[in-house]
């Protein structure tokens, strides 16, 4: 297999991308090299190097503890519980939220034999005996899966004291109601709130 | 930027991908650090460094001639004439030809400023010289550019005794009449023949 070959085969791999957007992601690199592709070369074979772990919340950065968890001017009273890094960046993109995280890499699940010790479920509760902790939000999706593990936890932290919270449900910003599904109207009607 | 803003912002810049597939494939690659965050770092790099453009048909290849310039079984009496080398990749992914290409790198564009000074035109002519060459293929696009740059082509070969040909126009194989434009209906009635 041949240098070009070899980029195509891993490029392919990426979620997104199949063996013809790979095709013009190379052109498209070869066109650019110097610009984009030794750059990204160089950015793939650094963060792999770098980026780690950490091993307060299990979020992946450059330097462990994490810079989140490093930054003094977070409130570490409250700490956000979530399945994946992808969810850490969401929050972090949506800017409303100023406490600590939790990574659990993964979600319980049965059918895919994803048992409690193969989450950071231990660690989130030695953090939830820190008698600085004062509530644990679980953010985990709402499926069937996120749902069954932020039950499992919230039994785990019980009687620890700390205040267990959940996000909202209701209707999604910019959501029409018709095209809503049923769960989510129900929950949005029971929640309803005064105006 | 931090290591993994920097993979997303370049990953962000190929095509087909954006700013939220390019965090997908940022998660995916470090959750495969060693079996494809690595390789491709690492296939990326090389690649930037061994692949060139072919001295003889502007192919980009590690090697320089070209597998295909070198290839002793390839016909050498036939040139295919394509825009791109994403055009060889395609032309050789069907398996239909066995002769040699010459990659123009781009085509004609009054509009773009591409004059024929820019284009690979003058190592084809010098190529068509060659005794060995009976045939030259025109096989850019069927599009404005595509054809003024062959019929300027054509203009030039004019005189030396190599037979041009292009691609024949039609019906694409699993075509719908009702679905193709006037302009390939007319040119597939046109190009009629016995069966």
């Amino acid at each position: 297999m041949d240098e070009l070959d070899r980029v195509m085969h891993y490029l392919a791999k990426l979620p997104g991308l199949g063996p013809r957007s790979a095709r013009r992601a190379v052109l498209h690199l070869l066109r650019k090299r110097e610009t984009l592709m030794r750059p990204l070369a160089d950015a793939l074979g650094q963060a792999a190097e770098a980026v780690t772990e950490c091993s307060v919340c299990g979020n992946l950065d450059a330097s462990d503890p994490c810079h989140i968890c490093r930054d003094d001017k977070r409130d570490g009273a409250v700490i956000c519980v979530v399945e994946d890094v992808g969810d850490v960046w969401a929050l972090e993109r949506a800017g409303a939220f100023s406490g600590r995280y939790h990574v659990l890499g993964g979600l319980l699940s049965a059918l895919d034999g994803v048992g409690p010790e193969d989450l950071n479920i231990e660690s989130l509760i030695a953090r939830a005996g820190s008698p600085e902790v004062t509530e644990i939000i679980l953010a985990m999706d709402a499926t069937v899966d996120g749902q069954t593990t932020a039950h499992y936890i919230s039994d785990r932290l019980a009687g620890t004291g700390v205040s267990i919270t959940r996000l909202a449900r209701g209707v999604p910003v910019g959501g029409e109601l018709d095209y809503l599904d049923d769960g989510t109207l129900t929950q949005a009607l029971k929640a309803r709130r005064e105006v």
